[in-house]
C-alpha cells in the first residue's frame, strides 16, 4: 500500500452529526408484500391474512403451501390437484442420486441441499420460462423435492438406498417414511405436518430476503432458493435449532440450570433459541411447539426434554429480566429442537427440515419479487456503503512496483 | 380465503403522507467497507485506495486478489507465496469432476458453478473454522477453483476430458489452457488477466450484497459465495454480458443501427450493456475494455466487433440524449462481450468468467462481513416490509373447512 494512504473522510458526515447506518436493515422497509406479516410487539404472525394459530390447528402443509403461493385457501378440487402435483414431483432425477453416492459421507446436509437445488435446476424443462404459471410449477417441484433430497442424502450417507415415495402418504408422512424406511405413526406425521405449517413463512427473514435479492437480478427461482438455503444454514438463522439440541444434550445431567444460565450470560454468551430479531414477546409458533413437546414427551415416555426445556426457559427469562431485558422469550427453534429429537430426527437434519418447510415461503416470495415490477418496484437490490478504507484523494494511491515495496 | 378479507391499511402511512419505500435499496447505506468504492458521479472506482486504471495498467489478477483480501499490495515475497497457494489450490476434488460427467450436457454453466461451490465446500477441511486465516485460505481455494470448474465443465459437456493445471501459467493463462487445451498467446492471456482485474470487485453490487447477506447469518463462506453466483447469473447483473453478445450477433448484418436503437427504445426495450445503477457517466472499466476491443480486433483481423459496438454506443447515447437521459453510457458488459468473443469464449461462459473475477471481491467481502461485528455491526440483515395483503384485523381471517369453500 502506498505510504501516503490515509483514512478517507466520509463526505456525508458533518462534524457533530451522527451517521445513520441501517445496521442489519432493521426497520428499513424494502418492499410491499401480500404473503405474510409479523407483528413483533403483539406476537402475531399471519400468512395471507390467516393467523398462524388458525392454520396450525386446522390446515395442512400442502394446503398452507397452496395458500402462500396462491393468495387464497384452495377449494376441495384445487387442493386435490395441488396435492397430486406435489406427489408426482417427489422423485428426484437419477443423476442427483448418483452424485450423492460420490459425495464425502461427512458432507453437511445443508451443503448437500444447497448443491442439490442447483442440480435440480438442470433437470427443470421450464427453467428459463418466466411466466407466473411456470414459476408456480417450479415451486411445486422444489417444495416436493427438497424433502426427497434431505431424506435421500441421509440414507445414502449411511450406506442405505434412497427410498421411493409412498404416494398414499402426506408430504410430512412420506418424508418420515423416506427417511426411516418405516411407515410413520399417523399422529407423529401430523405433528411434523404442523411443524412444517409453523415454519413455512415469516415475511422478510434473512433467508427469504436472500432469495428475493437474488431473483431481483432476474436470476431463476432455483438460483434464489439456493441462496435461501445458504442463509438458513447460518447459526443465527435456521442453524439455531441444531444448536438448541446441542445445548439440551449438554445440559441433560446439569443440576443447577439457573446457575448455568447465569454463567452463560455473565460470560457474554447467548442462550440458544431465546430472543428474536422481530418478536418482543413470545413467538406464537413457540407456544404451539411447546405444547407439542409436552404431549409427545408424555406419549413417548421422554418427558425429560420438556422438563429440561421449560427449566431453561424459566431460568433464562428470569435472568434476562434481572438484567432489564424483558423482551427475550423462546423463539421457534427453542421447542422445535426437542420435538424433532423425539421424532427420531438427528441434530444435523433439523435445519434441513426447517428448509423443507420454508421453501414454501421462499418460492412464494420469489414469485412475488419477480412480478413486483408491474407494481412499480424496479430492478435489483443494490444498497450503498460508506467507504472508510485507504484513500489518497481522487487521483488514487500510487502503484509502486513490487520490487520497491517493503 | 374468508370473504371478509379486505386490504389492510398500512398503519405507518398517514393520510396525505407519501410512503418512503427504499426501492431496490438504492442510496440506503447498509455498512462500512474498506474494500472498494464507486463514485458514480465522477466515474471513479477504487480498490483499497487504488484507482482501477492504475491496477488495470500495472497489476495482475493474483496481485489484485491479494490486495482485496489483505488491504495492501504484497511485497515480492508475499506475492510469490500467495501465487503459489493459488496454483496449488487449482485442482478440484475428483468427486466433483465425476459428478460433472453425470450432469445433463445442456446444464447452464452458471447452474453448474453454483452447484460446484457447495460441492467444493464438502472437501474443505477448514470449512467450519471461522478464524480470519482460515477464511483467507478458503478464499484462495475458491478463487483458484472457480476457474477450474468453469473450464472443466466446458470440456466435459463437450465430451472431452478435464485438463490438469499448467503450473507455470498465470491464473488467466492457465484458465485459457484448461479451457481450450492450447497454450495461450501471452498477449491474450494478459488481456484476460486485465479483464479479471477490472471485474474483481465493485462495492455493494447485488451479488456481493447477496454473499454478505448470507454470511451475516454466520453461514460459511461457500454458502455465501453460492448466493453470489446465483445473483450474478441474473440478466440485470452478470448475465448482461451474454445478452450483449446475443445483441451483437443479431445486429451483424443490420445496416441501420440508429433506426434499430430508436425502435428498441420506442418499444420500451433496453439496449443491453448501456446504463448502470451507480454510474452516471462512463464506467471507467468500459473505457479500458473498449481500447482492448479495438486492439484485439486489429490483431485478430476481427475489427467488425469494435465497429459494430461503437456504432451502437454512439447511436444509443444520441438517442438517449434526445429523450433527456444524458447519464446512460456503456457499462462494463458492453465491451467485455466482444473482447471475450474474440478470445474464443462462448456466450454462455461470459458470465462464469465474470464470476471467476468477482469471486476475489466476494470472498474479501464475506471476510469483512464476518469480522464486522467487532466494529459494532450486529447480526444478520433482516429488513422490514409493508404488508398490503388480505387482512381481517388482529383476530385474523376465519379458516373455513375445505368442503365449504367455493
Amino acid at each position: 500500500m502506498a505510504m501516503k494512504a490515509k483514512m478517507r473522510e466520509i463526505p456525508q458526515q458533518k462534524p457533530g452529526e451522527g451517521r445513520t447506518k441501517n445496521i442489519g436493515l432493521r426497520g428499513v422497509t424494502v418492499a410491499d408484500t401480500k404473503i405474510s406479516d409479523v407483528d413483533g410487539e403483539n406476537g402475531i404472525l399471519i400468512y395471507r391474512g390467516y393467523r398462524i394459530e388458525e392454520l396450525a390447528e386446522n390446515s395442512t402443509f400442502e394446503e398452507t403451501a397452496y395458500l402462500l403461493l396462491n393468495d387464497a385457501l384452495p377449494t376441495a378440487g384445487q387442493l386435490k390437484g395441488f396435492s397430486s402435483r406435489l406427489v408426482e414431483a417427489r422423485r428426484i432425477p437419477l443423476f442427483v442420486l448418483e452424485s450423492f453416492k460420490r459425495l464425502p459421507a461427512q458432507a453437511r446436509p445443508m451443503d448437500v441441499l444447497q448443491a442439490s437445488i442447483s442440480l435440480l435446476a438442470m433437470a427443470d424443462a421450464e427453467l428459463t420460462l418466466e411466466t407466473r404459471d411456470a414459476n408456480v410449477s417450479k415451486a411445486i417441484r422444489l417444495i416436493a423435492q427438497v424433502a426427497t433430497v434431505v431424506a435421500s442424502w441421509h440414507r445414502i450417507r449411511h450406506g442405505l438406498e434412497a427410498l421411493p415415495s409412498d404416494d398414499g402418504l402426506s408430504h410430512a408422512g412420506n418424508f418420515l417414511w423416506q427417511l426411516t424406511g418405516k411407515k410413520p405413526d399417523p399422529e407423529m406425521a401430523k405433528d411434523l405436518d404442523t411443524a412444517l405449517v409453523l415454519h413455512a413463512d415469516h415475511s422478510f427473514n434473512a433467508s427469504t430476503f436472500a432469495c428475493r435479492e437474488v431473483v431481483s437480478t432476474q436470476a431463476h427461482m432455483y438460483a434464489g432458493v439456493a441462496a435461501g438455503v445458504g442463509a438458513l444454514s447460518g447459526g443465527l438463522h435456521g442453524g439455531a435449532n441444531a444448536q438448541v439440541m446441542k445445548m439440551l444434550m449438554e445440559l441433560q445431567n446439569e443440576k443447577d440450570i439457573a446457575g448455568w444460565v447465569k454463567k452463560q450470560l455473565d460470560n457474554g454468551q447467548k442462550i440458544m433459541g431465546m430472543g428474536h430479531a422481530v418478536y418482543k414477546t413470545i413467538d406464537p409458533r413457540a407456544k404451539f411447539l411447546k405444547e407439542m413437546c409436552k404431549r409427545l414427551g408424555k406419549k413417548l415416555g421422554q418427558e425429560q426434554w420438556y422438563r429440561l426445556s421449560t427449566q431453561i426457559e424459566e431460568a433464562a427469562v428470569a435472568e434476562f429480566e434481572k438484567r432489564g431485558k424483558t423482551t427475550i422469550k423462546p423463539n421457534v427453534d427453542f421447542y422445535s429442537a426437542p420435538v424433532y429429537h423425539m421424532m427420531g430426527i438427528p441434530g444435523d437434519l433439523m435445519t434441513p427440515i426447517f428448509a423443507m418447510a420454508r421453501v414454501a415461503g421462499w418460492t412464494a416470495h420469489t414469485i412475488e419479487e419477480k412480478f413486483a415490477e408491474a407494481q412499480g418496484k424496479p430492478a435489483l437490490y443494490r444498497p450503498s456503503s460508506d467507504y472508510i478504507g485507504n484513500y489518497c484523494g481522487k487521483t488514487g494511491c500510487t502503484y509502486e512496483p513490487v520490487e520497491k515495496r517493503k
